[in-house]
Formats: C-alpha cells, sequence, structure tokens
C-alpha cells in the first residue's frame, strides 16, 4: 500500500507552535509578568441564551423514546436550513432549500469540497491566506498559483486576465489582513469567473462582522454569482460556536460544470462520507437565527467590535498604518520601524507581554506584518494596546 | 474548471428510496394495515441518562464564560481519549492516547481514511457489503476487486495469495451479514496483509454486541495488526448515537507505509480539514465509558439482543436458515423458496405487512437474501416475526 504521496509535499506549519513555545520561554524568564494574548482567532464570550435553552431542550428530546432522534438528513435538517434560506432573504438572495448544506464548520467543507473537484485543476490562492487553502491543495496534488495582496492593492487583489484560473478562494471579510471587498470588486471577479469557466470559492466565515450596508455579505448578492460559486459559511465567529461545531454551505443548482451539477455532486459526497452535524447542535444553530437569538448574537458581536476599535484608535493614535478593524474581527498591522513579523513579535513580547501572530505565518506577503485580534475582552484589549502604545512610543521614537 | 469525473462511475444508490416508494405504494393501497419496519438500521431507544446529564452539563459549561469551551484539539479530547484506552486495555489492547482519534462517526472516517492513502492501491471489498466501501473509492478512481462471502465460507471470505490487494476491507461483525471472524481467521488476514505490505481497513462498528468472549472486539487483540491495521469505529450503535454523532479511528504508531507513518498523515489530514467535535458530544461520549454508562448502554445492548433472539427463534421453526443475530444486530435470512430478495421483499411487504432490506442493495452476492434488523422494539419485532411465520407457513407450505 502507497500512502498518498502529496503529503510529501507539505510543509510543517510552525507558527502556533513557534508562538507557544516562544511564550513559554518568556513567561519562563518573567514569571512575574502577566502576558496578554491578541492573537487569537478563538471566541472567548459564552454562548447567547437562547442557543444554550435551545440546546437543553435538544438533550432532553434525546433522553425520551418518544422525542429521540437517530439518524437526520446529512444535508441538514429542514429547520435550520429554514432559518438560513430566510436569513439569506433579508439580504435579497433568495436560495431552494437544497442548496444550502449543514455542516460541523467551514474548516471542514472548505477541505472535502475538494472531493468533488478534479485534480488538473489550477488554483489561485491570495497571499498572505488561511493556510487550510494552501495545504488542502497540497494534499490533492494541485497547481497553486498566488494572488499577491499588498498595500498596493489595498490587501484585495483582483483578477488578471493574463492568468487562467481555475479555482478561486475568496475570503471576504478576510483572514488575515481584515480586508472586505465592495460590490463593484466582487463584480469583476464574477465576470472574470464565468469568462474563464473558473469556480469561486467564497468563505464567508466572518460575514456577521460587516456593519456597512453597501459591503456585500454573501456573494450571492451579486448577479452571476450562482453559476461560478460556492459560499462556505460558519456559526464560529458569528455565534460562538468555535467549540460546538456548526457551518453551511450553499452550492446554487445552476452551478454546472462539465455537465455536472455541484449541488448534486456535494449531496452524494455528503450523503456518502458524512452522517449529518449532531442534532443538538442543529437545534443550538437554529436559535442562532430566531429573533432572540440575533438580539444576543449581535450585542456579542459588538463586544468584539468595540475591541476592534479599541485596537484601531490606538494604532491610530501612534501613527502605526493597518488594515481591517471594520466590517471585520481582524487588524493587520504594519510592523513599525521595518521590523520582520518575528522580530516584531518577540520585540512586542518582551517589552510589553504582548502576544500576536506574525504575518510570516500567512505567506511571503506577510512577513512585515502582524495580526491582532478583537476576540479577547475589553480589560485585556485596553490593558494591551496601552502598553503597545508605551512600547513604540517609549522604545523607538 | 473540471469536477472530479469519478463520480460518473458511481451507480444511483435506489435501495432504501425503492423500499420507501414501495412501501408507500403498500401503505396507500392499505391504509387500514401497520406496516413494521424490520430493516432499519438506525437505533430505537433513547441515550442512556449518564449521556443526558453529562451533556446537560456541557451544554451549562458553555453557557459561563469561566467554563466555555471553543476550540477544541481536532483529534479529541483527552478526557474521552483516555476513556477509550482503558476501553481497550480491557481486551489487553495497549495503546497510545496519540493513536486514538475522536470523530463525528465512523462513517466520515471510513470516507475521508482514503484521503491519506494513494489512488493506484487496488482495493478489495467483501461482497455483499456496506456500500460506502464501494462508492468513496470510485470517487477517487482506486481499482476495486470484490471477495465473495457467501454459503460457502459462512459469509466470512479468507485471504486469496493468487490476489494482490492493498488495501482489504474488515467489517466484524459484519453488516449486513452478521458474520463474525474469530481469531484465527483474523490472523490470517493480518498474516497476509503483513506479507503483502496490505493495509487493513477494519471497521468495528458493531463490536458491542459481541457478547462471545473467544470472538475479538479489537483487531488489535490480534498480534501483528498494529503493522497493517486502522481500526475505525462508532458509539452509534453502542450508545445510541447515530444522531449524536461520535465516532474513533486508531491508528497505531507502528503503521508506516512507504516510509510515511499513517498517524502522522492522519494528523495532519485531521488538523487540516477538520476541526474536532463538539464539546457537548465529547462530553456525553466520555460519560458512555464511566461505570453507569456502561452498564446503561448494557441494558440497551441487551435489549436488542433479546429482539434478535426473537428474530431468530422464529426462523429456526419455520426452517429458515440464516447468518447473524449473535454477537450482531444483523440477520441475514436466506430467501425461502429460492425467491430473489425483491420477490422476498415485495411478497413480505403485501402479504405481512413486513419491511425488511433486499440483499441485491449491498451486492451480487446477496441477491437471494434479506437483511433483518434488531433495532426495533419488542412488540414490533414479536408482531413482525408472528406475521412472517404465518405468511411462510400459510402461503408456501
Amino acid at each position: 500500500m502507497i500512502p498518498n504521496t502529496n503529503y510529501n509535499q507539505l510543509t510543517e506549519s510552525y507558527l502556533f507552535s513557534e508562538i507557544a513555545k516562544r511564550a513559554a520561554e518568556y513567561s519562563k524568564a518573567n514569571p512575574e509578568k502577566e502576558v496578554i494574548k491578541m492573537g487569537i482567532g478563538d471566541v472567548t464570550l459564552p454562548l447567547c441564551k437562547a442557543v444554550i435553552e435551545a440546546m437543553k431542550q435538544a438533550v432532553e428530546d434525546l433522553a425520551v423514546a418518544e422525542t429521540f432522534h437517530g439518524y437526520g438528513p446529512e444535508q441538514g435538517y429542514d429547520f435550520l436550513r429554514e432559518k438560513i434560506k430566510n436569513y439569506y432573504a433579508e439580504n435579497g438572495v433568495e436560495l431552494d432549500l437544497n442548496e444550502i448544506f449543514i455542516s460541523d464548520g467551514a474548516k471542514s467543507d472548505i477541505g472535502n469540497i475538494l472531493d468533488i473537484l478534479g485534480k488538473d485543476n489550477t488554483v489561485l490562492i491570495p497571499d498572505p491566506v488561511y493556510p487550510v487553502y494552501v495545504d488542502t491543495n497540497i494534499m490533492d496534488g494541485r497547481n497553486i498559483i498566488y494572488a499577491d495582496a499588498n498595500e498596493n492593492n489595498g490587501f484585495l487583489p483582483m483578477p488578471d486576465y493574463n492568468i487562467k484560473a481555475d479555482i478561486i478562494y475568496i475570503c471576504s471579510p478576510n483572514n488575515p489582513t481584515g480586508a472586505v471587498y465592495n460590490k463593484e470588486q466582487l463584480e469583476k471577479w464574477i465576470e472574470y469567473a464565468n469568462k474563464n469557466n473558473s469556480l469561486i470559492l467564497f468563505d464567508a466565515a466572518y460575514e456577521a462582522f460587516v456593519s456597512d450596508k453597501e459591503i456585500p455579505r454573501s456573494i450571492f448578492q451579486i448577479d452571476g454569482a450562482e453559476t461560478c460559486s460556492v459560499e462556505i459559511c460558519s456559526l464560529s465567529k458569528t455565534a460562538g460556536f468555535t467549540g460546538t461545531r456548526c457551518g453551511y454551505t450553499v452550492i446554487p443548482n445552476k452551478l454546472i460544470f462539465n455537465n455536472m451539477s455541484l449541488n448534486k455532486l456535494w449531496l452524494r459526497r455528503q450523503t456518502t462520507k458524512f452522517n449529518g452535524v449532531s442534532y443538538i447542535v442543529q437545534k443550538g444553530a437554529e436559535a442562532v437565527f430566531t429573533a432572540e437569538g440575533r438580539k444576543q448574537i449581535s450585542e456579542n458581536i459588538d463586544y468584539y467590535r468595540l475591541n476592534a476599535k479599541i485596537i484601531t484608535e490606538t494604532l491610530d493614535e501612534i501613527g502605526i498604518s493597518y488594515c481591517g478593524g471594520i466590517n471585520s474581527p481582524y487588524i493587520w498591522l504594519k510592523c513599525p520601524y521595518e521590523m520582520t513579523s518575528w522580530e516584531f513579535f518577540d520585540r512586542l513580547l518582551f517589552s510589553a507581554g504582548v502576544i500576536g501572530t506574525p504575518g510570516a505565518g500567512f505567506g511571503k506577503n506577510g512577513d512585515r506584518y502582524f495580526r491582532l485580534t478583537a476576540f479577547s475582552s475589553h480589560d485585556k484589549t485596553e490593558k494591551a494596546m496601552l502598553r503597545l502604545k508605551e512600547f513604540v512610543v517609549n522604545k523607538f521614537k
């Protein structure tokens, strides 16, 4: 038996283990110093009340034969798909129920969707980027080309008609840069995709952070997306489901390549290799979309938005340039004094006891950048920003 | 973009939709007649108390910041892996914690494990079989050969050294035949695999139904399995988790092919394409393995075992030969009077209002067989067997 040798082409990801290692060294040398983590992508607020109540009831349902739920539909319960259909309708997007697939999270779907796509396609991935896009394609042996995201294009690469890309990854609001495409920019990507017979994989995991009404929250708000796009979304950041695990993927019925319906291929993939999301979790997810749930999760998102504001106001004050923080929980700052991202990481840790994520971990264009996140508490965010300010002003000015 | 064209090679699975269609036609024509479903693979008893209490507590944990759980480890929480390690130790199998991977169910792992295996391997699959083994390999374009399971070999095919198989599927206790390999038979498979550099994918989903102490519940009870076997297991039938979703896969550290560690490949696969099982579900799964949980789930399994006994005693009485029903929730009966499985299905439905699963749906060797399951209630099982008896005795004798 020969394993999948494409795995030999993967580079080990040392990013978060290296961060943990350096943080541990610092804490050992400075046991009295409190370290503040501002690099985390995980949420910190508990689940909202509506979700908790729904999941408690769902657990009770499973305790009694009359309300017990065994195998559910692989593509998700209609009670949840109906709610998501209505959620999209609020933004003018009309979906058929069968175009919505419930999953155990965006990461699973982002990886598994490649099962239904040929290996000979060329993949276009922005740099910097969420490393999963790259690694999952290396595992399949696909040819990858990169689209530079940098200061010159506002971290929002646009289509280049000299390049033929079959599969295009777009993440907006973006991880790690916090950049967000507007309607006109997405129209240009959709035009490119439809002209080139390309598929756009649109990662909308952070759509709940969009507050600007002019910014699309779904690619399906743009005409023509339904013939070239799959949208993958998650409740992880929307409703704090990082450890609860629920997401959804929208695959339009009009998405036909080579006379094959991607919707039907995905249904076949999911009914064969997946058995649906836990009933309890789906009942919790349903509660996210009730009036009460919506109110409660928007309070949580506003809490994180205030953290983003605390961060960006500090950066404005001390003259550090950045992207994101508006319509996004991520702030992508340019390392001061031409430091590399790992130099800045070490200095910030050893001088201020603050941990962020070095941009180099997300691709070559991240080498001089640094990611901060809005997912900590107000207290810690304020304290970290005071320390950052003092560090930058006192040490370097 | 070209989709994965291997999907064009899949045959549509009409089995369960065809069953549903014929059942609906019957009910329409005979609205007064109660139909008893004896073909279901889903459990009917509610979750046991220990699991319910643990999951209620887990939901409460997520309601408070201090006990909230965000992203967990992709390979599962140690609290659950420790329990599974101890469960294996009871049968003399010593596992390292890192050899145990928690998943959202055996079906996901059975499909996804193929990600780490090369496409050029030849796959040996028993016939009849759980259709997922076949379809997932067709999706990857692998060459499939079949091992006949029939009366001559007691539905337990043995290795043939004239055939070179790289990947071998073994399901014991078997779905659909209910046949169970003994220690000596598994030793022969392990000998074949180790001599031929083959990988055994051992599906142990029904291990909890094994009552005979001489029958292995895990392939790792056999010497040499750790260099040629992966074991995939599930709590679906063990603890009624069909709709709750939790399973686990054991990949030994000694499993090395082509200088590549399958354990490390799978860890990389799961950390890249999966984000772990819901905290709530893992807390419920942990409770399965407590003393209280073990007692409660064994009561449930005994309930289903009694159903199996009701079925096999009826078949014995009316002289229908069968396989399974001992150490297994499935009873694989030979259709009486040389009927094909679909003929028997129709006759049993129209004469007795009882629904089972035609063996033809599991492969060519199932054409004259019929699967009954032990997952209904005592009442319904008894009633169905009375009707079956009357039907066979009166209509044909």
